[in-house]
């Protein structure tokens, strides 16, 4: 038999892979202005320090780190973690779990709960990374409909009352891809609508530490009574993202059940990844490293708006108070999709927001990254981008 | 609603967690003698060599390194591991795919492959660790008859055209737990049969560089020519299991789907630990490093065989080629499994071979390691053991 004759397994059936990273190979060419992908700023990864611990935690702790660790994780990062996850959510939590990027932890959570059919709910839109992990567990996604405040609380009671949802998948701050923050007072509803209908919350977070502006409100894991939600923090965007390394913090059943997945995953996170981390909280190096780089953002982020303040009539998108990512409604009839190309071109890209949706749609819909180009590249990209639109609407 | 009252799916249903690392728990008492698990020495460990690639890399390219990486592979270890895989196969292979460990292999595999009760074909007994990713892919474990020389090639065959398996696992040298290694003449075979009834066909070699004694086969991929051979390989033998590096060769479309599984699973594997394993396969530090380590173990199993020559009349083992184990079928009528708990009151371990099965029994096998205690220890541990022996023969 000809190995083109393979059967994969159904759970691929129209799987393609993820836009994003498709066209990160397209737009992977010198010159290139990529408002797209989600890349922290050279500038914002410590290389110097991370070469010095790197050999620091080999020298110190190199047999333990070289050897085989516990799916649990690496027992000096367990402490660290631990005190940090809590000082973020904001209270104690009875567990923590390392992962291998916070991308591991929706694979786990769904290894752990999905069965083929059952229902999430999601945001409209929401990260097209983790929806194509639901897909691949072949949940049925139920998008739920949100506001300027994020998911609306009639509607995602109204969904989990429907489809008896295992999960409800919600990013609270500065979401990807709109930018958007969930509203404080809805945060101790979700909690209690979660305890009420027995659904699990992944509330991700991976850019709450990004903040430019404005207050920080608690995490729904602050109002969590049950232990129906599971808190995803990263150290992908204020750390490095290479390095693949974020958590699980919540309900020890849980984690012990995603622990039990992660056995057959990967048996455990790189060590040394985890020890590199480790030292960064030990040493008490963030609070400075994340100034500084949210200053640095933050300047790149208003930038963009300006130049968007410019744009097009009927040109729409949302100022964002942190994170990575600004949204814009481009004016109805325009086709993000469709003025890619004409964008690569100009040698500018950014990604269609018709791909975050979970049933696609809304064409004239797209994500800018602000935070992986210069001001002088900002300035630049924006301008094309404003021409090619100026040119399709003529 | 009360957390404990959630609803976990269903590929969890019968899984309690793999014996050894619950094994490893109990055991992680100073003093104690481990025969069980499969830790290379921590003498093996190039904890100094690692400490200064780690730094050099991370100064000489850190800002890739700490960046986002393509699920690919970090790009100077794609070609590097190229090389290194062609050699260990013996021939050109048309992809490699570095993954979390080969763990992270034989987990995107599944997913790439298996529909629950989809048949995959194992040796008996094999790796557990596999086995339990298997179960929780919900497949059908069949597990084909094998005798000093491997697999049996009629038995083989016979399962293949009953079965229609959809994947064909087995460790071609010094198998995990038996030490056996697949008899040259039957690795053409192999290759030819997986083409005959279109099974893909993971050959799992780990240890093929630790070999104390006799001539290497070629790998099975080595005659594969339609491509259902996917050659899986691992550095954490030979270098840092902790790193969590391992790789797969083979079928650039059987690549493809996995990679884009292993987008949703971690995005990617850590480029720090692949840039690291990149430095030591670039500076042609392993035939070295491997010569030494495998001297210490050719002793270390040396002296455990020669234990092994004096223990109770009764007592069978498998004298290996290379690799970590020894595999001990115990005069029938002891059972290893309820012996354990005496041993370890003695302060010695092993992992009792029935959790090597699919489905269990063989109550009077049991697999020693030998790679992680010193000669002193081996020597203290095997009476012990034998102690308990004939204790229980009495």
């Amino acid at each position: 038999m000809r190995v083109e004759d393979i059967r994969y397994a159904s759970r691929f059936d129209g799987i393609t892979g993820s836009a994003i990273r498709e066209i990160f190979k397209l737009i992977a060419q010198p010159g290139m202005i990529s408002f797209a992908g989600g890349n922290p700023s050279p500038s914002a990864l410590p290389d110097d320090v991370a070469a010095r611990i790197a050999a620091q935690v080999l020298r110190e702790d190199g047999k333990r780190i070289l050897q085989y660790g516990a799916t649990e994780g690496y027992p000096p990062f367990l402490e660290s973690l631990k005190a940090y996850a809590e000082q973020a959510v904001g209270r104690a939590v009875p567990a923590v779990l390392p992962v291998t990027g916070s991308t591991q932890a929706m694979d786990l959570l769904c290894k752990a709960l999905i069965n083929p059919g059952d229902a999430i709910l999601v945001e409209d839109p929401s990260f097209l990374g983790n929806l194509q992990c639901m897909r691949l567990y072949q949940a049925k996604l139920v998008p739920v409909a949100g506001d300027e405040g994020g998911l609306k609380l009639d509607a995602l009671e109204q969904a989990m009352a429907e489809h008896h949802p295992k999960l409800l998948y919600v990013i609270p701050n500065f979401q990807n891809p709109t930018g958007r923050t969930l509203a404080a007072d809805r945060r101790p509803a979700i909690a209690k609508l979660a305890a009420k209908y027995g659904v699990v919350v992944a509330e991700d977070d991976p850019y709450r530490d990004l903040r430019y502006t404005g207050e920080a409100a608690p995490a729904i894991k602050y109002y969590d009574e049950e232990g129906w939600v599971v808190f995803l923090g990263s150290f992908s965007k204020i750390i490095s993202p290479g390095m693949r390394v974020g958590y699980m913090a919540g309900d020890a059943g849980i984690l012990r059940k995603c622990t039990l997945g992660k056995q057959s995953s990967d048996l455990h996170t790189a060590n040394l990844t985890q020890a590199i981390v480790d030292r960064f909280l030990r040493e008490n190096l963030l609070p400075d490293h994340i100034a500084r780089i949210s200053a640095a953002y933050r300047e790149q982020m208003e930038a963009m708006v300006k130049r968007l303040e410019s744009f097009p009539a009927g040109t729409r998108f949302i100022r964002p108070e942190g994170g990575l990512f600004v949204w814009v409604e481009l004016p109805e009839g325009l086709d993000a999709l469709e003025l890619l190309p004409k964008c690569v071109e100009r040698r500018v890209a950014y990604v269609p927001g018709t791909h975050f949706y979970a049933f696609g749609g809304h064409p004239n819909t797209l994500r800018l990254n602000f935070s992986n180009s210069t001001l002088e590249q900002i300035g630049e990209g924006m301008e094309a981008l404003r021409a090619v639109l100026e040119e399709a609407l003529r």
